[in-house]
């Protein structure tokens, strides 16, 4: 069995688009398979008392987060585009995530999302963009939609999410191994592979 | 004139600590000079409504911190001792090094204080550790103590702090640099000093 590293990231989060783009190649080379599993943040965010994303909260941080995300997409050649609003609802996106991990396509159309929403400026909050990523993959939509608002996909979710909580999870991308170990933060990506690699690949 | 990047950064700041002890050699290499900036965190924290540090406040991510930590110091091989009580209150500590500062051991005097904390568990909030550590550098404690509390030396501290604060500094450590970037965080000091190099150093 190959070590395996658990990728936790909502589609709201800005670092997590970051991570996303870098994960597969990165894991491919050390050798790690990657799980992705998307989340919501909310709930999380709610339970420490904030309604809506730290960085808006607080404007410092959020100003930060703004220029570093540019300068950071700089550096590792991805496009860029500051999304309006933020951050944006993505709970279809989410459902549609789940629906496309129990089959062939679920990774394809992460990064997909990601890029239309951190990269062209689109609206992944809306159910009309969320049918042209999965187009652009040449998966029918209808069926997909259907399923993602079904009441199997949505418990699936509402336990995931659970389940990032119950991990120790206050934050996105974060990156859990099999014996226990949590990092968080795009930052994180290298180290976390490091971890799996040495811990349950050998 | 060689590029310069400015480090601030507060005693107190668990991160604060790995880049205290990797920015003189990272610097040298990058042919960037570094400025030490000590300021206190807590009226910028008491500003965004928080009372203590962010990581007793979020317990998730007061554990992860922790962990994260210990983790990344045993990758840097440096040395690592959870503080108590923390954060600890580094007002002398920090005016302390302002002395240094303004002659020629506040660097030296810095890395020292945050070993005393993060590597040897004891309390940099106490005026005797903070005489100790003059003392092995062999610097005459009585006389840095008294400047370290007349009027000069804080005034000079609340100036410091005052000027984070206008930079857009909202946590610790953090990098400007002369053409008006902000980097925050121990993960940003290798790009931080790419940046500073790039800009004044050509």
């Amino acid at each position: 069995m190959p070590a395996t590293l658990e990728f936790w990231f909502d589609f709201g989060s800005t670092y997590s688009y970051p991570a996303a783009m870098r994960v597969a190649p990165l894991a491919r080379e050390a050798g790690v398979a990657v799980r992705f599993r998307p989340f919501l943040l909310g709930p999380i965010f709610k339970a420490q008392g904030w309604t809506t994303s730290p960085f808006n909260l607080y404007p410092a941080k959020g100003r930060h987060m703004w220029r570093d995300l540019e300068r950071l997409c700089a550096e590792l050649d991805l496009p860029f585009r500051r999304p309006e609003p933020f951050p944006q609802f993505a709970l279809l996106a989410t459902r549609a995530a789940l629906v496309g991990l129990d089959q062939d396509w679920g990774d394809d159309f992460c990064r997909a999302v990601f890029r239309a929403e951190f990269a062209e400026g689109r609206r992944i909050d809306e159910a009309a963009t969320i049918t042209e990523v999965l187009t652009d993959l040449h998966i029918e939509a209808a069926p997909v939609l259907a399923a993602a608002q079904a009441e199997p996909i949505k418990a699936r979710l509402r336990e995931q999410t659970a389940q990032a909580e119950r991990l120790g999870l206050f934050g996105a991308p974060s990156f859990t191994t099999a014996d226990g170990e949590l990092f968080w933060g795009n930052d994180r990506l290298e180290q976390a592979l490091r971890w799996a690699k040495r811990t349950n690949g050998s």
